[in-house]
């Protein structure tokens, strides 16, 4: 590897409050979404994704969407950032005094029919007059490209395709772009292509990676998109958030495994792992379920253990 | 990433029935080992590390390593190993006629004294009298350097001790080497710069890499170990063979989620991913609980799935 293009610092946006609640069994209550939400703000972390403007029928975990946002205090710094799906979860948002709204549509057409229940043409119309209704406001806007590296319906999508899309959304307006492996179905040469074909046709937008490790490679795919320079990402608490079409299978990357691994590669996040890991030891009694993340189970790479007692006299 | 080094071929070396059973809870009947050796021999993996002729009192679950030898299909084109950990052992390991033998210490004198319940000195005096024994036989000699990216007790090692005692096991007359990743320390930008080292300074002599997944980084570190040329991975069926420091945390690299990656990536192997995943599926009943291995549970990236029926109503 060569780590010529490793980025100085990653900015590290949580997840868990959206991505990762959004399947969960139980609905989190309020306060508990807000306390969560609170911690993290005193993690580092540069972003937290607190909660969806959507219809509480389509996601019924995220009902409290206008509470959540109004109860949380607001930590200088770090970003609060909304996902909204539609024109009137927008102005939710933009009356709750979100940060920064996350607009998204999937590149797959079948995925963007089945999840947003709109043609191409209707999300990115949809789009339009969300810029619009956030014109003067200070929210900055993202826009999430789902299924960027492979839908479960339609299979592997063009790179073209992604581009062209990404093309559309800073046409429009949006300030920043998010490829998501909404399924986790991206390999390691796909990120580092598909990263450095974003780079070289659109130069230095923002641009976020949002992995699943539904398959195991979620920290693999990190690796690959931090070798070509990629330097902010979406992660979950835990590493909640799993696949609705892969029950038992693993979520998000782990917030706490990914602060780990830049940590023992010496690449600054600004990030608590202590506090973070001790966050996602508090996520299994909440939850009511254990968590894939590995480092809150193993404890980190540094944290040794006593050599056994009785070494002295095996080695005679 | 770079993609300049990546090998043509990845061997794939299954650890499961040695690495993978050694600290199960249950005793896994001789049989059933058989059975699964013989139907890892044909999905096409490199070697097997079918046992590891130690002392029955000190790994129960490998008390019957002379009957699974014994008792397995040999099938030309497969090396069948055995772990050995002194010249008893490997008298038995010839005897059984393994293609292979596997020798092993710790870089770190105290892990060295706790696992082997040797010294530095007194292990490397066991590998000559081995090498002797082996003379003359058709056996090769495998040399396996534990904690080459961290000891649990000590910590990191420096990379001038690890290379030092790759080049003491060349000097003995071992015919290739492993650097283990234990207990799942290693990080991806030390494994390119250890391997990176290790190229330098011993040039094509085989190397394979032994990680585990303790600490979600087993894929991470196989990518970034391919980014440097590296072509030869242990792993183990189910990703089984957790750490004895890390209660919940998951073991090895899973086999299936290794060959997965490297099929997505283009990168042959010559392994069978959908015999291999058969074979993992099958792993909870012979075990009695569930497995790590992520693609087992969410099948492969390009297994796509049905669109929702209602789809063309919601899209109008």
């Amino acid at each position: 590897m060569t780590w010529e293009n490793l980025p100085g610092h990653v900015y590290i946006q949580e997840v868990v409050t959206r991505d990762g609640l959004q399947i969960e069994p139980r609905f989190l209550p309020t306060q508990d979404k807000v306390a969560l939400i609170d911690a993290l703000s005193q993690t580092g972390v540069a972003k937290i994704e607190v909660t969806s403007f959507v219809s509480p029928k389509a996601v019924p975990n995220l009902a409290d969407a206008r509470d959540v946002a109004k109860l949380i205090k607001r930590r200088p710094g770090v970003t609060y950032v909304a996902l909204v799906p539609n024109l009137r979860g927008a102005q939710e948002a933009l009356t709750a005094n979100m940060d920064e709204l996350n607009l998204v549509m999937s590149v797959s057409e079948t995925h963007n029919r089945a999840n947003m229940r709109m043609t191409p043409e209707q999300s990115l119309e949809g789009f339009r007059t969300i810029v619009e209704s956030a014109r003067g406001t200070p929210a900055t806007l993202n826009g999430s490209i789902a299924t960027a590296f492979g839908c479960p319906f339609e299979g592997k999508q063009p790179e073209a395709k992604v581009l062209k899309l990404a093309e559309d959304y800073l046409s429009l307006g949006l300030d920043s772009i998010t490829l998501a492996d909404t399924t986790g179905m991206a390999n390691p040469r796909q990120v580092a292509d598909l990263v450095s074909a974003f780079r070289r046709r659109f130069g230095s937008v923002p641009l976020t990676l949002h992995f699943h490790n539904t398959r195991g490679m979620g920290l693999a795919n990190v690796v690959s998109a931090l070798s070509v320079g990629a330097d902010r990402f979406d992660a979950s608490l835990g590493g909640i958030g799993g696949c609705p079409f892969a029950p038992g299978a693993t979520g998000n990357i782990s917030t706490e495994d990914l602060v780990h691994m830049l940590d023992e590669m010496g690449i600054p996040t600004g990030v608590d792992l202590a506090g973070l890991l001790a966050l996602a030891r508090s996520l299994p009694a909440l939850l009511g379920h254990d968590i894939p993340g590995q480092v809150a189970k193993a404890g980190r790479s540094g944290d040794l253990h006593p050599a056994p007692a009785d070494i002295h006299l095996a080695a005679k």
